[in-house]
């Protein structure tokens, strides 16, 4: 789907945060197709014998590192990227990580912790008991935004950036809308599994080669990111079924933070396993869905836990 | 997964919203199996030749008729009912309105609309060019709530009630917090198919027969309803992959609104349909995630549309 890359950006050139004053490393005309060499999301500081107490020296103004920009030819404000992945290639090193203050229950785990895996790329990631089935892709893609200065790289905006967003993987198509000539597309925080909403704040983070190909919409005019899935986004997942917990009331992030919370204690009861690992695992694997938003004055979120992991 | 019911529990057994001093149609023992007549959540007020004029005749004090309740010997409040879904029979006939000052997007769409749909039970139900694969469920299931006097039929519950989860389906097991003596269990407003947030309001409305065998787990303590799912549940949907929007910002609700109107846009666009339409559709079959709910201050909520039901 996409063709063999024309160039290669390596993982040294990156940047941190976003800029619209950063210079680009490459220009390309719409339709080149690139392999990006992207870091994990704390650019290397962990490695395989790295332990919790590896979390507390973490330099949080070097997480996120994004390989790029890249300056499209002819891109102008109001056309759209069009971001269509290719292939990946993990490194078969990852790491999820608790980070205090940082995550959906922050406040209910305030003590650092750290799992690094180590796979096999194209088999199941392996915790204790628990087969995680892997989907690559990137966590964050995006552009760089009209505002002037220096922007953190953690909010995702309307260009794009930290979406985490599980299903921009192998076949999918992005459209990302431009706010500066050029758009300035930078892509990075490759994770190799991670559930809809990403609940521990972390994935299973891991650096990893990526080939896109970069087009341009003129005129495309979007409010928001958009995107296509070349087929189903939850096979990997779902032939076992799923443990789903739920929460009811007028807040969906309140909502979102009682299903979750109700997931730790079933699997923690369950299997055994320490609240924290079952939260971090459930981060790599969980969904998180809205099953009713017009019943005022209660919604539901529910949390689906695919049974396969821990079957 | 069901027995042969003992009981059948008729459409006439009904009661409009929730009050536990409902007295009970039937006690029954633990375990047993019952076969319940629901009523589409109009009570019927619809039929075959019914236009939107007919929405506005809607009485909303007879909206939501649950059938039931039953009592179940030795329920106590900490304990759960534990209902298993056996098969569901659906009429065939249903219902899609648009109901004014009721949905996700009231304030953009505030005139009333209806889709009668007719459909062979099985097969996919037309409306134009689109074709939505069918997935029975149970809209509203749940218990009498412990606080006396009436309350409302719309919101859900801890007991449950309205809960819309599109996954209560046939071989799902549902576990629901006892509140009172007998539990005092009732069911309705089946749906013969929905997405993820039911984003419109209703979904493809339908009497149906379904089977559920109600048992007890005593000293459950849930504080929340949770689920089991036998298998995969976006099957049906999955197979052509989905166009996705997203909404990117501080508050999952205005997230949720902004998704949903990119993608009403998206579909009246390219397929031609009048946008209240798109609207309507998209709540039968389009689910809402959140992808990402860690990356502060902002968060990303995603629409997919299943590209099958337009291919």
């Amino acid at each position: 789907m996409c063709d063999a890359p024309h160039y290669t950006i390596h993982n040294h050139q990156m940047h941190y945060g976003w800029d619209n004053a950063f210079r680009p490393v490459q220009t390309i005309a719409p339709g080149t197709t690139l392999l990006f060499q992207c870091n994990d999301a704390a650019g290397g500081h962990f490695h395989a014998g790295s332990t919790a107490e590896d979390v507390a020296t973490l330099d949080f103004s070097k997480t996120n590192p994004v390989t790029g920009p890249i300056a499209i030819d002819g891109a102008e404000p109001g056309d759209a990227v069009k971001v269509t992945f290719g292939g990946f290639t993990p490194s078969g090193l990852g790491w999820t990580a608790n980070i205090p203050g940082f995550g959906l229950l922050a406040d209910q785990f305030p003590d650092p912790a750290l799992k690094m895996w180590s796979y096999t790329p194209g088999t199941p990631a392996l915790w204790g008991m628990a087969k995680v089935p892997l989907k690559p892709f990137t966590g964050t893609i995006g552009l760089a935004p009209a505002e002037p200065g220096p922007h953190s790289i953690v909010p995702p905006r309307r260009v794009g950036g930290n979406l985490d967003i599980r299903d921009l993987s192998e076949g999918s198509v992005l459209y990302l809308p431009v706010e500066v000539a050029g758009a300035l597309f930078s892509v990075g925080d490759t994770h190799a599994a991670q559930g809809d909403g990403e609940i521990c704040g972390t994935a299973i983070e891991n650096a990893m080669d990526v080939v896109l190909t970069l087009d341009l919409v003129k005129g495309a005019n979007l409010k928001m990111p958009r995107f296509t899935t070349p087929g189903p986004v939850t096979r990997h997942l779902d032939a076992a079924g799923y443990e789903v917990t739920t929460g009811v009331g007028p807040d969906l992030m309140e909502g979102a933070r009682m299903a979750v919370a109700e997931m730790v204690e079933l699997l923690a009861a369950r299997h055994g396993l320490p609240p924290v690992e079952a939260y971090m695992l459930a981060s790599t694997c969980g969904d998180l869905r809205i099953s009713e938003i017009v019943d005022a004055p209660n919604w539901v979120v529910s949390f689906y836990f695919p049974r396969v992991v821990l079957a």
